[in-house]
């Protein structure tokens, strides 16, 4: 591309409004509209951190020319419509996790996206942070040799209301999802076979709205290692995330984040903070780092990190995950046509 | 019983010898006898460390009447029959892991003891442990809530002889069934179901030999606490034995052991020792604790921490991840009768 | 104050300009104008942030009604000038530190401030760093009782130029200054005593300058507690930054930070990162949270977390520090006056 | 030496038992004697453990020719007159610290034992301390590089009794003592100059015993590099036994030990065990190590780790503590004919 990159947002929600603040002071960037159905909420916002103009309709943005790349942040329900207009217009695309909750869907329009050759990375911030980047390039760098046993420890703080279970996709899609797709990121190595244990244990509703709060997934990989992921949606001592991935050589992990290195103590012990208790928080460095990653993809057509695959390589981890749940056995993963993207 | 015991010891390889050594000089504790079919080897250090007699034939300490108690420390083939012997004779008996590979000889073993009404200790040395003792009395003061996930990482740091493995009973009897022990003891359930993916990625003369050298067994327990296990033949960095209990109110994690709290810091980084590697280093405490607390389970007649249906719950969870890992699917466990020991 | 502020920026330099990336978006915050006397190299950078104006001459700054508060991000030596000017300007202040290198100096233009009757902040920022901050609260809240202990554990990564040491007041004045501000803020307490043992060991250039590159402070504060500073100009793992209090009920510290949190065990150890090595990357939290108290402090009449008398008493530490170093005794502070600011 | 060695131990309080019991069964020792003159309380235990004569007159172990080498476990106060008859009846000698409270009389013996040729061994324990011993073997190996800082921390976690502290000789020859060998140990240097601050804050009743409880001793090395030890005579947390090292190329350090690596982690924080609290517990390890290191210097003609020279230069050091102390000034240690052991 050229020296500059002119971008448009669609969805000026919490997601949208983040990544928009990350990016608008890059030299490079400019941010030229946003869209949003709540424009009026928007207006004052968009106008304090300099992006020139809103609007209730997100086809004003893939109709203008000047627009290079869109970032998709709508509701989930949305991604497939909009990735695929965007493609026709010949925008880069920025789409959030998941791109949808089919995978037929996904494998279509990602056939959409490779006919119109246009670049799509998908949202799944987590790559980006610089513990799990690390565990990643340590891995690739060889310096745990082969790889044996990886295993992913991911709870959230607190169960989110019944409303946004409902229409989640349920744990698999919703939370599991990011897991499936570290696990794929660290090992490179794509899953072969699926099995869940799994059970409502955190809160009854989140049962009566037939979803499961605790679960086990076990991955056997092609390359022969196998995974282990470990799913809550409530630790009260704040959001669990630690990576461990071990080897013929060593073992690297990522321990988790404290909001300070303060230790108390005392003589009824030491103490030491609650981990890191929001997500903006915990991944604020990956949030940052990804649309950083978008836009140098964009401008010096760096390969990306997170492409259209990986999105449906971890809805088709999920889907199995989901069979193995309900038919109780281990279900292998079809994956036939699914390489091309 | 009296005011001291008098102690017999059938089997004076390295366990043996290690229990000798960790109750003799207990004022309460006389080692009147210890036998071992290669008597030769043992006379000068039974002597040195203040044993009064030493005989080939394990016969001599079940026929001597001032005999209160026995370890039983020889190889496992020969357990069976001498705890039969020797709650024929009326010894209180402490048995090393496993009682036997067969689940249905230690059923009716157990049948004996309990007819005998003698007590029977089997040596699950990491109940023992301060670290994963704490962790359990974590657990039982409420202090996490009601259990929800079990984690446990077992990993040796390196893979013992082909001829070892021959004779092991497979790493589920053999390795695996520690951590079967230690799930049961830290969430004070049953495990009702269970599934195994395994592999053979370590060494192929284990294959070969038709073990795994790296596993998952997935549990799910009575009470619907789920947990997962993870062995490994061979970490190079050192004797890998952690364990995590999460629940409603918080999780309890015993972190490893390293020999020293030592830290270097230069422009490589901050390095710290690999963790401790040899099995007794790592587990000293442990084995201490575990002959003391029979000792004054004897004396003063405390309930003991680990008994004969702690070693049968632990071989049909082995005898159930050795099938599912045969048939590739969960395997439920059945346990009617055995509850009764 | 009003429902906003207008602030005017001295200096674009590094820290200027990382002060007004950080508040230039709060929404009750105008950066109106910025001066720097290499005003070509700053025009681009101050359009693209979004800051109206940029003028060669900080009188334009001084001079304008509509501008609230100023930012004093110039040399040192230009402090006290301009202190004097903008608080016969009636604007608020905030001041990198040191106010001066000379205490009279300092006391005089804290006089003038005084009488203009504006608020003055002193840019130590590492009262605001949340490591630092919440061993402060900890001792406040009276978590470890009286204070006996403090230490502090502050190294530079690698020295500065031999140019900047020149013109730096040395190592008293340039770089434990912040310490003696740190061991104020925690203690609460004055500083009675001050004795130091010091050495050019890290760079024959520093003691050519006539400086010295590694150093103990000693403190006996008024309370009776006892402190101590260590300080070296390299430290080759990073930018190592401790702080620990003890007292009657216990001890609080805060531990380095690392960039990630990611462990790499292998046959060799365990391995981590080294410390974080940029101040600006260390203190990124604290330079945020440093400014926005400030600007709270005027629109809502909050108190001053770091006054004016804090960047005196701490000159007053820094000049008994030299004298000690030079006379090789314990020296005492007079404060007499020093109090009323 | 011979192949075996045989021991008599001097005193049977705590430290002559915990050292007789290190060392009973060792294959090539022989303890043949134990002498007390509370001969009653030791009688049985002496037999439990194997030891064959108890003597109310250590001058029985003295005389005897079987016997090689003497623990001198008895009062400080009896140390000087046992080492001498001892050094005469050409006995190897190991004492416990300090050799005397009298700098001179510690240098006459110390004359005496040079002109018998015998061994003698000084029990600062902490040198065999794994932890302390590897930072000692990181430096040596140059790891770390030229030392610039050298900082110990070391608090007790209560005070002794008020009848223990009369005797004690203060808080600098009976605790600071062994942070001062300690210094010399890792650096590799003489102190050659030393300064006090130090205060009474932990309870008045050492403060009326002309005693101080909390203390930092700052030292200068021969070499250059310099020190500083903060003593506290209570920590509730526990037994804090830090150390320091940090030079041109890095740092080391040897962080505290506690009870086990449980981490509790709850709404409120995450919650380790206090430090281990008794020093009998916490240096169960050196203990051992110091007496097997002597028995190993007698049979084996190895040279001493810790010889009568250092017991006197930490005399030296806490002398001229005292006398910092008391005159409030850095006082230059003088150590002419000192070295000559």
């Amino acid at each position: 591309m050229g020296e500059k990159i002119t971008i448009g947002i669609i969805g000026a929600g919490r997601i949208g409004r983040l990544h928009a603040e990350n990016i608008v002071h890059i030299p490079k960037v400019r941010i030229k509209a946003i869209s949003d159905i709540f424009i009026e909420n928007v207006k004052e916002w968009a106008h304090q951190i300099g992006i020139e103009s809103v609007t209730a309709d997100y086809h004003d943005i893939l109709n203008d020319p000047e627009i290079d790349a869109v970032l998709v942040c709508s509701p989930t329900s949305t991604h497939v419509a909009i990735i695929r207009e965007a493609a026709g217009a010949g925008k880069y695309i920025f789409c959030e996790k998941p791109i949808s909750f089919s995978v037929e869907e996904t494998k279509e329009v990602l056939e959409v996206v490779k006919e119109a050759g246009v670049k799509l990375q998908v949202g799944f911030n987590r790559r980006f942070d610089p513990n799990f980047k690390k565990v990643h390039d340590t891995v690739r760098e060889d310096t745990i040799g082969e790889v044996h046993i990886v295993k992913i420890t991911s709870r959230d703080p607190e169960p989110p209301s019944a409303e946004y279970i409902k229409n989640s996709g349920g744990l698999f899609f919703d939370m599991a999802i990011h897991d499936y797709d570290m696990a794929r990121y660290v090992t490179g190595s794509e899953v072969e076979e699926v099995y869940v244990q799994a059970a409502n244990l955190v809160d009854p509703v989140i049962g009566e709205l037939g979803d499961i709060d605790t679960a086990f997934t076990v991955l056997k990989f092609e390359n022969g290692a196998l995974g282990v992921i470990d799913n809550s949606r409530k630790a009260v001592y704040g959001y669990d995330q630690r990576l461990e991935v071990f080897g013929a050589k060593g073992s690297v992990t990522a321990q988790n984040e404290h909001p300070t290195n303060v230790e108390i103590s005392t003589a009824d012990g030491v103490l030491k903070d609650t981990l890191k208790h929001f997500f903006l928080d915990r991944y604020k460095d990956a949030y940052m780092n990804e649309t950083h990653a978008f836009i140098d993809s964009v401008l010096y057509d760096k390969p990306l990190v997170c492409r259209g695959n990986d999105g449906l390589q971890a809805e088709l981890i999920a889907k199995a995950a989901k069979e193995s749940f309900e038919t109780k056995k281990p279900v292998k993963i079809n994956r036939e046509t699914s390489r091309s993207f």
